[in-house]
């Protein structure tokens, strides 16, 4: 393709697009399905289950609007399958967990680098004309996050040799981006990527300090444990939001660009639990356990380019959100079964 | 397996073992074939035949030595068959050509980073003891080797976060090499890594500079091509050299190291080019082309680690090398063929 029919490329209704979200039974996946079938697009979920679920898009299967299927995207006849006749594939998949995965599960991230390059591969393969690729904050230099207190907000550039991501499941992360980017700069393909910043929301699993936090106070933990010194500043994003900047992304992003989808709201996690537990009128001591998986302690994302290309930032605020995502939390668990599955859902992916 | 299991995982009777060698119809793979084979080991070849050619390891299949299949490791039926039933895993396929190559093709490149992690993610399934990884000097700080003036031999430890890899091409290389030592690590493999350093000798094709010189004086050019100033120093390190290393390292590397396997010789690409011209009798003048793909200015190896773990280094000097390589060039080549496909050979991968 030339630049030219690059850019006419341009998805914008989304009704007579057919569509594969892969990883669109989990967390995020299913909500971006959610916002794709009531644009009316046509949607194809290929998810292996290992961290989605099935009810979470239940009622599209039922409804006809998305086709499912329960398949592995490691082979090669699976992914093949998957983009055959697809005009937008997002590209949500991915061996992931909230940092007490990540940091704790090296060879299972490093499978992204393989997932990723199939499913683009695959998609160029099958025609497909847009590559949407969900990356992430990881991709960020880890020693500039060090600081809490400085105030920090990441900006794309940044990212630029030398590199230095977040773990394997980082650097899977930036060269899936640098490998969109030569498909663009090859015209093969049509691309964009969206750096997720600490997305929370309903179906977000406990191995995300966030749900964990919800899920102690659930079961009263007291002491009520974290993880590190508390300190650690993050931009929780509202996974509506995080749906909205990709849906974007698809529509206006063309060349490959990478693109900051994050708040610029500062919040530690111990101020996040402070107001769980006030929220949940729970109250309890906290203990700090700094041996514990915690990442960088300062991750916060710029949104300058967010703004410009996209026309768009995220809506929801943290405290607005985090309260909304507590009452789906207390309304979809059942307190036994929180407590008896708590300690295994902080490092593990698969369901206890 | 724990460190103790890793450690017994030490091969030094081939003869008992089953080995893969993907991409061992290749330049390299084809030598290191020819060397598993004298050292009695069962060798199972597969390759897309993509740069390889049959008959590079054509005696040893009519002996019955080598079991060739021409198969494309992309696809994972193919690559769990390829590694189904062996001991060690010589995993030199890749995406790769010369300078001329690796420049021009990132996404072909790209396509390392699937094939690296489908071959390991199946060793360890099919239970092999250990893989071998072709790695690359590419893997080294592009910003460290711009001024050939300067005396710079490449440590290992030098490839350190942050990183700033040569190309898809090295980025790949250093994801596999990571993504073995998190196999390590967790002690799902064992492992070694080999740092090839700009190999040549016979069966080297045309894409590498000194090949691409071989073949220019071969065919009477006059005025002469040199890519960039010509200043470019390189260590041009024999195939036998590179095989001897890689075997000696499947022996005594364990841990997921990566070692260095190229001379401490510092050659300039026009004392290269003076030599070749040297020895072929002939004459002509030189014509540089900075707009062409050069790679960087210094690249040397550093051979302490080597030494150390290998208890040997790079016997071949390149005087005596190149003579052999240009004797076994001219022996093999027709000049009007050369005449007819060099320039495609200088750039791309598949036969012309």
């Amino acid at each position: 393709m030339t630049g030219e029919e690059l850019r006419s490329t341009t998805v914008h209704d989304w009704k007579s697009k057919h569509v594969l979200v892969t990883g669109g039974a989990s967390f995020i996946g299913s909500h971006l399905v959610d916002a794709l079938v009531g644009r009316g697009a046509r949607v194809r979920v290929v998810d292996n289950l290992s961290s989605g679920r099935r009810e979470n898009i239940a009622d599209h299967i039922a409804s006809g609007a998305v086709e499912f299927r329960e398949a592995d995207l490691l082979r090669s006849d699976v992914v093949d399958a998957a983009t055959a006749g697809t005009d937008v594939v997002f590209h949500i998949a991915a061996d992931h967990g909230g940092r007490g995965y990540i940091d704790l599960h090296q060879v299972a991230c490093s499978t992204n680098l393989v997932l990723d390059g199939m499913v683009f591969r695959s998609a160029e393969r099958a025609g497909a004309e847009k590559v949407v690729f969900a990356s992430s904050g990881c991709v960020y230099p880890e020693h500039l996050q060090n600081d809490p207190g400085e105030l920090l907000y990441l900006t794309e550039g940044l990212v630029a040799p030398p590199y230095a991501a977040d773990n394997l499941y980082g650097w899977a992360k930036l060269m899936g981006e640098l490998t969109l980017r030569a498909y663009c700069a090859e015209g093969r393909l049509a691309a964009a990527s969206v750096r997720y910043f600490t997305a929370y929301g309903p179906r977000c699993p406990e191995s995300h300090a966030v749900m964990a936090m919800i899920a102690r106070a659930m079961t009263g933990q007291d002491p009520f444990e974290i993880w590190g010194t508390g300190e650690q500043v993050r931009n929780w994003t509202h996974v509506q939001d995080i749906v909205e900047g990709t849906i974007r992304a698809a529509e206006e992003i063309h060349d490959g660009t990478a693109v900051n989808i994050g708040t610029m709201e500062r919040t530690s996690v111990v101020e996040c639990a402070r107001e769980v537990l006030a929220y949940m009128g729970r109250e309890a001591r906290f203990v700090f356990d700094p041996s514990k998986p915690t990442g960088p302690y300062n991750r916060v994302s710029d949104l300058t380019l967010c703004r410009e290309l996209l026309g768009w930032e995220p809506e929801i605020d943290f405290k607005t959100g985090l309260r909304s995502t507590i009452d789906w939390y207390l309304e979809a668990h059942d307190e036994s079964e929180v407590r008896r599955t708590l300690e295994f859902a902080l490092t593990e992916r698969r369901h206890a």
